[in-house]
């Protein structure tokens, strides 16, 4: 059982943070989880929120408002950190990009990275599991969400656990990271030269060889402030993907908005509404 | 005019921070502003947030979750900092709830802090004229409100000032400060030995020699898990004070709440509906 560290009442659910030590990345790690009061009753639907470049366990929980709308519609919220921390590798915390608080939720087959940065299979195996037997969360009612490397995560995550995570949603996603600055330095440094082993951690490239469309359909934020729209997130690449695939994709494009929280909270609602009308909640 | 250090689209409206060269303080100061879309039209209700100790003009901004609200009934957000800063007084920093992030909104008497530590002054009439004058504030429909220490300054500016702040309301406010710690720590500094000069700044003390009721009433939201309930914060003082001066107080107990912004985002909606409806927004 992972140990709890402080909990707050919240919008008449429970905000939770937790340590544990975890398997998969060797190292202790914490999570955030939101809990409607719904899940006093028995398992319920839960919704992973994967956090961007820089950002904690906490980030989430505390900017984006959406505990409001998860304790409406029922759905349990689970936000991990966004890499393993204290593995004191050299050049961990060198850059805002790259270690530290940037995992790029991949299992990283260099060395040194790959003995800790594990968030691929941290959150796929361990933390799902975790949440879904410790935790009231219904292993049959899951979905996934992110922001910016997050988006990038909740994609990746989805598409390649279609069985696991049953609806998907991002706002803002590193789209096509095997082609943008930050994606070559992350992949580089954790994947190796070989640039076909980073195409699994790829959504555009991953929705180009899918073999039947993500079902549910796939919901993508973008404002048209956003600093990085253009060098760094690509999500015309990742919706070109889609046509050519079939896949249903809703992705808004939002005159004036740029890559923050103010951007994400704005949206919240309209996510949550979508993952919830998804899992049945 | 105030320089615009950034602005971020946010429910529709623009969530701005600004600098500029106060005159009641002799230093720079930052506050932050969300203008609704209602305000391209003209001059809007404008409601004043002072926040608690430690925070600064963003922290309401990025945690409160109030936007969606401020849009929806077309009040404008203000918020200032909680004290000067850089003022580069010996101890100015020592202490979490004294100097630096604990100016208390009050107008210091006692060297060295009388030069500077002068938030009194600095919201009540430099910072309202600015925003009603620069900016799309209507002085005639201005409300305030604010948490711990901030609801203390929400109160007391609010108490002192009803011709200019039409409406008020508190989260968890320091109530009566001149008999809790925070206060004798943070008056007997700023203010000097003599506690009768304490009580222009005290809540219940003002409450107590009130001539007239302040129109519409006062809303409070009290967590009953709050860890500075007892010692600090003594709401049952101000409660007496204000049933003993016929001031009409909806003071709500909330079971399990503690003293954080999972609490108040919690109620923030109801906070600015009765601001709304106050100040015919």
């Amino acid at each position: 059982m992972p140990e709890l560290i402080s909990l707050h009442q919240c919008f008449g659910g429970q905000q939770r943070f937790y340590r544990h030590d975890s398997s998969a990345i060797g190292l202790p790690m914490r999570f955030s989880v939101f809990l409607p009061t719904h899940a006093e009753a028995g398992p319920v639907p839960v919704l992973f929120y994967l956090a961007g470049l820089t950002c904690t366990e906490e980030t989430f929980m505390i900017k984006a408002g959406a505990q409001r709308f998860a304790q409406q519609h029922g759905l349990m919220l689970v936000t991990p950190d966004t890499s393993p921390r204290g593995a004191g590798l050299p050049g961990e915390t060198d850059s805002w990009d790259f270690g530290a608080g940037a995992g790029f939720y991949l299992d990283a087959t260099q060395e040194p990275w790959s003995r800790h940065y594990r968030m691929y299979s941290y959150i796929v195996d361990e933390l799902f599991g975790l949440v879904t037997s410790e935790l009231p969360g219904d292993p049959a009612r899951a979905g996934i969400f992110g922001h910016s490397m997050g988006g990038h995560g909740a994609l990746v995550l989805a598409l390649r656990n279609p069985d696991k995570f049953r609806s998907v949603s991002a706002f803002a996603p590193i789209a096509h990271p095997v082609d943008c600055p930050w994606g070559h330095k992350a992949f580089g440094n954790y994947l190796g030269p070989d640039r076909e082993t980073w195409k699994q951690y790829d959504a555009t490239e991953l929705m180009r060889t899918a073999r039947q469309p993500f079902p549910g359909g796939i919901l993508v934020d973008q404002g048209l402030a956003d600093q990085f729209l253009e060098q760094q997130l690509r999500p015309e690449a990742f919706e070109a993907a889609c046509r050519d695939a079939g896949q249903p994709l809703e992705l808004r494009r939002h005159a004036g908005y740029d890559h923050g929280y103010y951007f994400i909270s704005t949206f919240m609602e309209d996510h949550l509404a979508f993952h919830a009308q998804a899992l049945g909640a």
